[in-house]
């Protein structure tokens, strides 16, 4: 039974601040889902003392070691040659590998530098954990120490090799090792239009201690909500979305989707479903929110284009909006956005034409129309709805705020949900 | 005399995977440029036994240890009991951050919690590290040890107030302590169009071990080069100056800036220095272009709009691309893309007009037109450019890359580069 893991990276690119270590956070969180408890996550340069300093600190105190980095092909990767010395055993090398190594370099049609058969070094008793994306493969190396039963894994740094060998090899073996333990299972909820607290708010209570676990997690503009919940296989599901039942009918209204997706991602499938297409007229905006929809893949299938409008002169010569409508009511009003929402829709033959128009400072506020303030308009066959917001926060957050409600308009409009309601944002 | 540091991270969000540890990335970042050797970074979760743990095995590899998160009010922050217990001194109160913490409830007209107080509680003989943008102050403990002397620094985990204690005290205090030793200075190249290892390549043998040293960083689609002199105050400034002008012979055709700026920076800059004004018409890069030169605080007086034409309808209509032209040679092809700059030219009014088309993927390639293949072109008074590139990597990588090369074109234009000759990419 394993029970504590610590997680170890190697590299002078991460101590000298070259490099953000975003591995040991995706490390972090496949094992608090897998159930182990995470006690240190360890950086060190690639300086031999020091390396052996975090494995042997580790293997004091957890029974799960998992380290990224250091086992390329050059000098300055010391990782296997100093877990074989922490661990007492010799280097073996394995032929299968090295054939391996040689073959994709001869894919290339490329030379095979004869310091990578470095790589096909392992200390003696690992068992390979395969990398279908590099050379280097990885290891797990079992041991019988003072403190108990250790295992240590050995993973590539580079990202895009380890994650694959975490999901196909790692974590089914942590499955097994749990195995007759419990599991973990997860709903995602991502929501919109209201504060970590107040969604915080408006579940207290609703689970007990016992029943399961919520995390809150904001990556501005999105806030997501997980439940966790712990049992036998087979009884695991219906306690999750018995849960779930139970949080939806709290938060539903801030709900966009649920599990690991986006808006744009949701808005474009409402939008592929329902053989729509859309345009937007961005003014504070600044092409936010056709970018992000256009990041969804076949996006052209129903994205036909949009104009940003930028000066008072793009917004009357490119969106049709009356110039009297501009002197009277400025560019931010709900007059000239709906205007604008109905140019574009018109303009771009689309089904669906959203308008935003504000004020993204730093400068160009005033005391009427604060920095913050933002009119939305959407233009559909037969409707024409707007409205004005007051927003917060510097320009970036202004900019990325407009773009999610442009989104979540396009949404609500598929869905029929009400958009004037749609209160944001409540605390 | 200073030499090594140890950086720790504390917080459950950080040993749960929830949030990536950026503060030690930047903590780190500073300290080797302030001339410390940075021996490790360690993260522990919200636990008492861990916390004790990580300060005691930083005491002893390292003279200064620098901690972010834990000095919060909750019972779950714990770091200053404990830095307490392991210097082996008692708590003292100060009644001046007290006041200063009521004074800041008060302000907001809130009352304050009790458990607040705890912020002004210190191990007995801190000094205090002010806070301007939150309750809690961190401080800075000074300890004779079996190990020499340590000193032990503790700072809040929140960015945005650690970040700037950094600058203002903790890394004027570094300098001062290593008074008399000698200082670093940098300078960085930001780069487009070449990749690390081509940079890397052109600059070999350019400098020698004791001048200085270079650093690499790429933050796709920006590669910057960095070179860190060390040496006596006074002296240093003409020699960093002297490796910049050999180094500047080497890569100035790919150096866009110098120092922290961003290409849409640099772009915006000129644009305001020359009083032109600018419009996009894009298609594969969906509005990112406009996006990022609307980040710049102040676009408005440059950025007139753009107009992202993602159908063929969208390019007839908005851009007067003419059908025969979009029938015969296709929506990525060079004849289209100068119909869609001039287009936008014309349309908004503006001295510049930059249009690209191009295949995002991972859908839309044939044998002909590769995913990859992109076209560009510009349009000012005299003057319409084009060229096609084939470029590699995924759809957000294409799109970054395509607003990237809208931005330098324009950057060329003002600047009288010649545009048809900027090769892209040489490897």
């Amino acid at each position: 039974m394993i029970e504590r893991a610590a997680i170890l990276s190697t590299g002078d690119e991460i101590t000298t601040g070259k490099v953000v270590d975003t591995n040991s956070n995706y490390i972090a969180d496949k094992l608090i889902e897998a159930g182990l408890d995470v006690a240190s996550i360890v950086t060190v340069g690639d300086v031999s003392e020091r390396i052996v300093w975090a494995w042997e600190q580790a293997m004091r105190h957890a029974d799960v070691i998992i380290s990224t980095g250091g086992i390329g092909p050059t000098a300055d990767d010391l990782t296997t040659e100093l877990v074989a010395r922490v661990a007492g055993v010799e280097l073996t090398f394995s032929e299968e590998v090295a054939e391996n190594i040689r073959r994709i370099f001869a894919s290339l049609n490329r030379t095979m530098p004869e310091n990578n058969l470095k790589q096909a070094q392992f200390p003696a008793g690992a068992t390979i954990i395969p990398n279908h994306l590099g050379t280097a493969p990885g290891y797990r190396l079992e041991l019988e120490t003072p403190h108990g039963r250790k295992h240590l894994l050995v993973l590539p740094g580079v990202p895009r090799e380890m994650k694959p060998m975490m999901e196909e090899s790692v974590l089914p073996w942590i499955g097994e090792m749990r195995g007759g333990g419990d599991v973990f299972l997860t709903r995602t909820f991502q929501t919109f239009g209201i504060s970590e607290s107040g969604l915080d708010e408006l579940v207290s209570g609703v689970i007990a201690e016992d029943e399961g676990k919520l995390a809150f997690r904001a990556n501005f503009p999105q806030i997501s909500m997980r439940v966790t919940v712990r049992g036998k296989e087979g009884e695991v599901e219906r306690r999750v979305e018995a849960l779930a039942r139970r949080l939806r009918e709290k938060i539903g209204a801030y709900v966009y989707g649920e599990g690991d997706v986006s808006m744009e991602g949701v808005v474009g499938q409402l939008l592929k479903e329902q053989g729509k297409t859309v345009g937007f007229a961005e003014a504070c905006s600044g092409g936010l929110s056709s970018h992000r929809l256009t990041n969804v893949p076949g996006s052209s299938d129903y994205f036909l284009g949009s104009i940003i409008a930028y000066s008072d002169n793009a917004k009357t010569r490119l969106l049709d909006v009356n110039p009297d409508t501009l002197s009277q009511h400025g560019a931010v009003s709900e007059e000239t956005v709906r205007e604008m929402a109905s140019g574009v829709r018109a303009r771009l033959g689309a089904d669906i034409g959203v308008a935003v128009t504000g004020i993204a400072g730093p400068d160009g506020g005033t005391p009427d129309k604060p920095v913050g303030t933002a009119c939305l308009a959407l233009a559909m066959e037969g409707t024409l709805v707007s409205r004005q917001y007051k927003l917060w926060g510097n320009r970036e957050w202004i900019k990325t705020l407009t773009s999610q409600l442009c989104l979540d308009w396009v949404r609500r409009a598929l869905l029929e949900i009400p958009i004037a309601e749609s209160g944001f944002i409540r605390r």
